[in-house]
């Protein structure tokens, strides 16, 4: 099996045959985009996934529940920004469903083929007059060009747009892979709330759309962090409508090759989401290798991305190996201290009990590039590793966090 | 069963009949006290708890080995500061050998009747040159009224010393308990290292010494929080000595009493740590209540305490009850939104599904003294219920823990 050649292309979520967006200022920002709306021409094959978080917003509730509706199947993602449409009782579940009930009207199909999320603030009530006109308004400038207009309009802090595109040529035929995220400099919504958008013109049944989904975003988008945050609205949608002929079938090359392809396009938004975290000045990779299993890697790469003591050390750019392996020490994984080593860039500084403070010099002049590497090899000797990006922890992440409301 | 009266006192460690301390420099700190002695007239029962990091220094398992080795009974107590001993594999352990023999040797006791604890930088030798020469002299110095030097030489970046003393007065008679502890500002060690020491006269066998000593460090030191982190080095010894002659005796109101005033002078010196914290400017206590259980409270009530964004939201003195709620909602606890409730201060902000905007004024002008109270119910309806201790976020932590080596 040869690997699948992956190419970079312009036009994001409209990149692959079939999907026509829009991007619109519905009102609920006092200036700016506010609302897209993602459409299939046919009716697609379509995933999700949903946080965690038990404080659940009525959003997700829905979409979670027209995902099931429709034997997984839609026809069209509609998304507002600036209001989260959380912890706002059955008002708010109401509005999710009307949100969705309008968009079917005017694209004539079931509501339950509209998949639904909201990001922005916690508590606030969404404004249905606004949202409609808004839905109206975007069905009319549905094209295949709006893709970055898309992209706009689901950004709440972000600081720009995120969008990526990419061919897949498998050995069946080629497909696209189309994305846009926002993403989790989380200011004006309560929490950091991610939001992805993927679509395909590959031909994939439900379950293996939502299969190929899940195990792409477990290594993409769970995989940063830039607080530790789980939101109540952190959603991701893919749809799958087929238009380029070619099926995707499990257990053979042309699976893999949707999973590559997939894997590029979440892994470029993923980072990206990292780099544009709240005061964030650099993209670090956390590597966890000499781990029992891969699950005690991930947990332990996921607590040293989370650790304040580590991002404040990576801000200031000091190599500081020792509150790396003390956070690898307290993650609750299988770790021998006597075996285990921390690296930054390719500098050992700490192997076998024993600390190498004169090469801190050649780890600092790596801590000031853009981009740092940290690796941890917990010394239990067994092969589990995973791989988390994080980021930085600035003065001006607590500036925007403290003072945002003054 | 009459509650015992508890009545602070001077004099911190030494408070209690019996004890002696000394704080000496020994020259491990460029200027400043740095090594502390505390030892008992006669042999003591004495208990030790331990941080549960993997990444454990080495005054810490020799710490645990002489407990064991003396049946919990303890002499001295040995403590040095500026240099953690911790990743320094096996000259840390000689080291720290060392230390306790040294102790032992000019204290004319056996060497696991000194229990030693170590705070500073990881991955820095020991230099037991000093060490032994520091406790030489601090041997020379011992008195009852150097409990403050003592207190002042377990220092590292902490902004003051932190002792307290209560008198107990039992219905068996009158005990004394002294401590004193040092914080979790976490820069020139390179992690949160808590030490607490802790006396008294009363008269208890080591496993119910040990007993009390858990019980009460579970609800005091182990429920604070400046960053989450756990350190290679968190210790708290007790010793009893007895030369009260008020006996304590298991399930009667003598144990009642001893943990009563252990509580007192445990939650004091937490609530200091806390208060103490790196940029901290609050002191912040995280009430959950409505929980499954007293240890599910306290999952929520450690993360709610953890989380970035609520700490930054503390400090900018905004009553962000969403960002509290959504962290609730994460923790992985049983957790009802649609009757969970957070209040700040008095001030309920969100119940029943229902956000109560129109009083965040009343809530930001209780934000705007030096302690805050949160509440959250997890409106599950069962009584399980914690308190965590925390501080906000501020930029200046930030700045001490990103450039403390520049």
């Amino acid at each position: 099996m040869n690997d699948p050649k992956i190419t970079e292309v312009e036009g994001g979520i409209t990149a692959p045959i079939g999907y026509r967006a829009a991007g619109v200022a519905s009102g609920l920002k006092p200036t700016g985009l506010d609302l897209a709306l993602v459409v299939s021409d046919s009716l697609a094959s379509a995933a999700g996934v949903f946080t965690t978080n038990l404080a659940v917003a009525a959003p997700v509730t829905l979409a979670k529940k027209h995902l099931e509706k429709s034997s997984g199947f839609a026809k069209a993602i509609v998304v507002n920004s600036k209001c989260a449409n959380a912890c706002t009782g059955e008002r708010g579940v109401t509005a999710a469903q009307a949100m969705a009930e309008d968009a079917a009207t005017v694209l004539e199909c079931n509501t339950e083929q509209v998949l639904v999320a909201s990001t922005g603030v916690i508590g606030m009530h969404l404004d249905t007059n606004k949202v409609r006109a808004g839905i109206k308004e975007a069905a009319g400038q549905l094209c295949s060009g709006s893709h970055r207009r898309a992209a706009e309009a689901i950004m709440t802090t972000d600081i720009s747009p995120k969008e990526r595109a990419v061919i897949v040529k498998a050995s069946s035929g080629s497909f696209t892979i189309g994305g846009m995220a926002k993403g989790a400099g989380m200011i004006e919504p309560n929490m950091a709330t991610m939001l992805g958008f993927l679509t395909t013109d590959a031909d994939v049944a439900p379950p293996l759309l939502n299969q190929a989904l899940r195990t792409v975003v477990e290594d993409t988008f769970n995989a940063i962090s830039v607080d530790g945050e789980s939101s109540t609205n952190d959603t991701v949608f893919m749809l799958a409508n087929g238009m380029s002929n070619v099926k995707i079938t499990a257990d053979d090359s042309t699976y893999t090759a949707l999973v590559i392809g997939l894997t590029s396009v979440c892994s470029w938004l993923a980072q990206e989401i990292v780099r544009g975290g709240e005061g964030a000045t650099k993209l670090v990779t956390i590597s966890v290798v000499g781990a029992a299993s891969n699950e005690e890697a991930k947990s332990a790469a996921r607590l040293i991305s989370n650790s304040p003591l580590v991002k404040t050390a990576l801000h200031g750019g000091d190599p500081n190996w020792g509150r790396v392996l003390a956070v690898a020490g307290r993650s609750g994984v299988m770790f021998d201290q006597h075996k285990a080593e921390v690296r930054i860039g390719h500098v050992t500084l700490y192997a076998d009990a024993t600390v190498f403070s004169e090469r801190e010099s050649d780890a600092a002049q790596h801590m000031e590039g853009p981009e740092i590497d940290v690796t941890v090899d917990l010394g239990t000797g067994g092969t589990g590793r995973a791989t988390m990006w994080t980021c930085d922890f600035s003065a001006e992440y607590v500036h925007i966090n403290a003072d945002y409301r003054t």
